[in-house]
């Protein structure tokens, strides 16, 4: 738990998600600060570094890599740009989080591989983010209980309420897909060998000639069978369910809840056992909008008046408890500084 | 989003709460470090500031709250010990995060609140941590848009595994329906003016003695009723409900999984409408990962050979789109560098 | 299984539940008929036996119980005409299936009780529905395994839509909560033992001076609490639900769907192990569709063009399974018979 | 509602289901009765015979059929019989309920087709059960609706715990999936025009050689793409799911609860909005019980002393809410007739 200085990040790409990242290390990381932007576009880097203390705007990535304060990179431009990042990020030795897709295809992927291998150790971590979510990482792990038995199906649904106008027939695969394309590699630990790609009739939501959704079937080498769902104008909402069919029993996620087993005749999730498994993010929530009002100099959330009213009808339950009947709780007026 | 210095905190109590306190300000909160520890206990107090860079033991809270490098305290002794520390905050004029109960009686904490009314401003928020609870958030701001109508009853269930071996029965009311005290009047924005307790049959699994479960019906000011089933020998797994019934409908948290309503003839939840609200945790955590590794010096995570074999079945799905029929995908031979 | 003749039925009353019962045991119901039918509204009564093959209007009951084709006696009368028809059934040594409330009061009550026991053997069997209904079956089966050790609490919610103009503050226990009072006794066995009875702010989509909802809670002889939230005009739904808090778990009903019970870390339900289970309602259903369908002279129903059709089907399915790959399914032209 | 005599039923075929149809035409239907029964093992007829009043055995359904007592034909035999029965059935002009699969194969299909159709009207129909499922019949209604939008996706999930000896590879298709088939079709108002199976890894718990689970892809002539898992051998459960996915939301079923959808934002199901909704098949189910129990002679049910014991607590109920406080509830003790 010790407190080194925090690492330097150079942030390459102020699109939506750099803009996000940046965000995200300054206000939500702990030991992490943004050291360095970097945007084709300067005035917008600028403006992003301006608002980050400490935070230095470059026009190109070599430049900011070479900077005494960036300990590491992320990689946040547009997937034809991942290439040329990578590789300077590998001559300066730095670590990078890479935003998905590695590349564009897998030609340039090949490359970006052979050169992380002459370095003769890893420096890159693609932004697969699903394996980080709560609910795929609970789905991974009771996978790896071994108590469903072995998978030997995947079925994925995988929805948006509207795709962006640039969006076309083969973004619904190399964009949307892709996800589950690492999801299924990761959850099964298998490679996928053979692909099927089906086309129901598209909706009358999408776009002209946007072939949504399609419905894929993946093959892989351990024998299962994954199948997408991918439907990027569904309209209702944003839905990403993924349920995995084992030899003893099947897990289902994604469903607005938690995750859903099916086993040995009943159905249904684990309930906690400690509250500090229930209220974890509540603690963590606490305690950052407790730090980031003092920063501001306010105070905010239940105040001494609160504390006190939960005192006397304590005090009271005790009695009623004790004495058995209806009591009346008695407060004070409430003060002035307590009414906002 | 400026980088200013991390606020330096006192933690006051190194028990189970503030043991668990210091870790997340170092390693989960964003802005914050521990720059103090204050336990009775000194070795306690020493062992854990050893732990921390920068961080000194005190073995009073008074000393702490002198030093140069404390700008803010956290409260996590016991109950008792509360009121002579925030005593001392308030002459330093800090402010302080203190752990619920605010104080052991109403009386306590009627002289807290005068001590802060004196200073005039608040200077303390209470530990109620349910206000954070992601859950009882959108309750609460389900609540507060008025589309399920006044409250006129509140439902709540609490229930632990079992109680720890000092429990007493007076203790279900003081130390946890506690919680249900603070959560109804904040949902409700109602004080408590009456109480009722039942007392089921004690259940066989709880220690002989203890009156567990209670049945308790509070009444508040503003008409509504609430009551609280707390239970906490029940043996099957921690569980927080509450389920306000409004004028127009009812809105449940608790179950496991999300809030669910009853209106219009319909019950049920929403749906994310982004993947930002979807995978907001999954963006944090797959940072924090990152970082925690690379200040390691570690790479974790998925790695080029993912990115690539994705970029491989993309684009054969895109093959399969456009051509039909069923594609193989090939691939070359996993490197040893992405073989572990 | 034996075919005897069917059970002839006095129907006393003809109102919304008496014309209702008149239906169901003429078309739901196997080995039964209604052979007369009881109204003081002659013409009333009239019209609704001469819809029905075989049926007698009378205008009291007396007079239908002494006819030869009665042999049972169904009362859906007002409460206060059933002590009446309960001695007459009496006297004629008829069972008798009464409406609740049995009496309007404990006294009238009693005094069938005492009319009863003179007969010296049952006779009368009450209408208390819901513990023919499956999902409370199910709970008080779950609950006769002794699985969840013994119930300490029961928590309903009785919720109806709007109340009629007659409904009065005491019919929302009369009238309502006469369920719960039945559905509790039942379920754990125990009498009630005191009552007592919360009054939160009326909502102010109740008629004025309702007191509605209430909140009411039992005690009872074996030492559980009982809770029943009665909501009369909740505007959202008719919803009756359950839930027993036992020593070693609890059991909820009236979701919307299936028992779901919290034992030993899960939540969840049970999931059928036979197509009986899960269809049984499905192969009524369709039989009695059939025998009706029949009766009438119709044929309804999926038609040899879908039996056809299927059958097209699974022998392309087999081609594929055996020899791989997309095969297309040859059906000849849909014939003109199976075209509507 | 006349009541005309019940319809007189020839069941052929006395293995599972045709002593099963024999058993609920009996004792759950309404309007019929069973008065032959057809078995190629004369004894088994006759012994299913011995057990319904009025019922006679016959070796060969030309017999039966033949009979003046014999107005409609359940066939349950064996699939390769279907046809001689029904060819019978046509030249007796009697309708037919003709359990699946129609036929072997579609060439026979074709050949009962054009039979039926020299008759020039429907005398047919085929077993497909799931057309009157409860589940199945919301989902068929809500598509009617319109309000999803046009289908585009149906995604089905079969699984049964366990295959019979017999099962082979193909009979996952024949006799598992022709469900699906027909509810693909009913469903959706399209016929299949193409078939796809793909064969993951078969689970260790099935038996050698047989190829299970399956995943199957129909595509229609209205250009929606049906996936079917269907896995014989999955060990937990019997289970039936069905998800629906339309231009402007999904629906999905066999869950183990209601119909779920998700629309606009929002997932759920609906509320009842009455009593007659919530509780029909309990009001149904307590007659049955009363008819049944009266006509062996018996009393069941909820008796005098509920009614007493309801109507003492409703009075005490409403002297609670009238007067406030907690009331006792008074009874007299419990009379002999009423203990067991």
């Amino acid at each position: 738990m010790a407190q080194r200085a925090p690492l330097g990040v150079a942030v390459i790409g102020t699109g939506r998600m750099g803009t996000d990242h940046v965000r995200r290390i300054q206000q939500v990381t702990s030991g992490a600060r943004v050291s360095a932007v970097v945007d084709v576009d300067a005035e917008r880097a600028k403006a992003v570094a301006a608002r980050v203390d400490g935070c230095t705007a470059y026009p190109d990535p070599a430049a900011a890599m070479a900077a005494a304060d960036v300990d590491a990179v992320l990689v946040a431009s547009p997937g034809p740009a991942h290439e040329a990042a990578l590789l300077t990020a590998f001559e300066h030795d730095l670590p990078v989080l890479c935003e998905k897709p590695l590349a564009p295809d897998a030609a340039t992927a090949l490359r970006i591989m052979e050169a992380e291998q002459k370095l003769g150790r890893r420096r890159v971590q693609v932004g697969f983010m699903r394996r980080y979510d709560p609910e795929y990482a609970k789905l991974k792990a009771l996978l790896e209980t071994g108590q469903l038995g072995r998978p030997l199906m995947l079925h994925n649904r995988h929805r948006n309420v509207a795709s962006p106008p640039f969006f076309t027939s083969d973004m619904l695969i190399t964009d949307s897909v892709v996800h589950e394309t690492d999801a299924a590699r990761w959850l099964l630990g298998d490679e996928i060998t053979a692909v099927t790609v089906l086309r129901p009739n598209p909706s009358s939501n999408a776009p002209d000639g946007l072939l949504d959704p399609q419905f894929i079937v993946f093959e892989t080498d351990g024998g299962a069978v994954v199948d997408v769902e991918i439907f990027v104008n569904c309209g209702f909402g944003y839905q990403v369910q993924a349920e995995v069919v084992c030899e003893r029993g099947t897990a289902r996620i994604g469903d607005g809840h938690a995750l859903v087993t099916n086993m040995a005749g009943r159905w249904g999730g684990t309930i906690a056992q400690d509250f500090t498994d229930r209220f974890e993010a509540a603690y963590d929530l606490q305690i950052q909008a407790w730090v980031d009002a003092t920063r501001r100099g306010e105070v905010t959330g239940p105040s001494v008046w609160d504390g006190y009213a939960a005192a006397a009808v304590c005090e009271t339950g005790v009695t009623a408890l004790t004495e058995g009947g209806r009591r009346e709780v008695e407060l004070i007026d409430r003060p002035e500084l307590y009414r906002s």
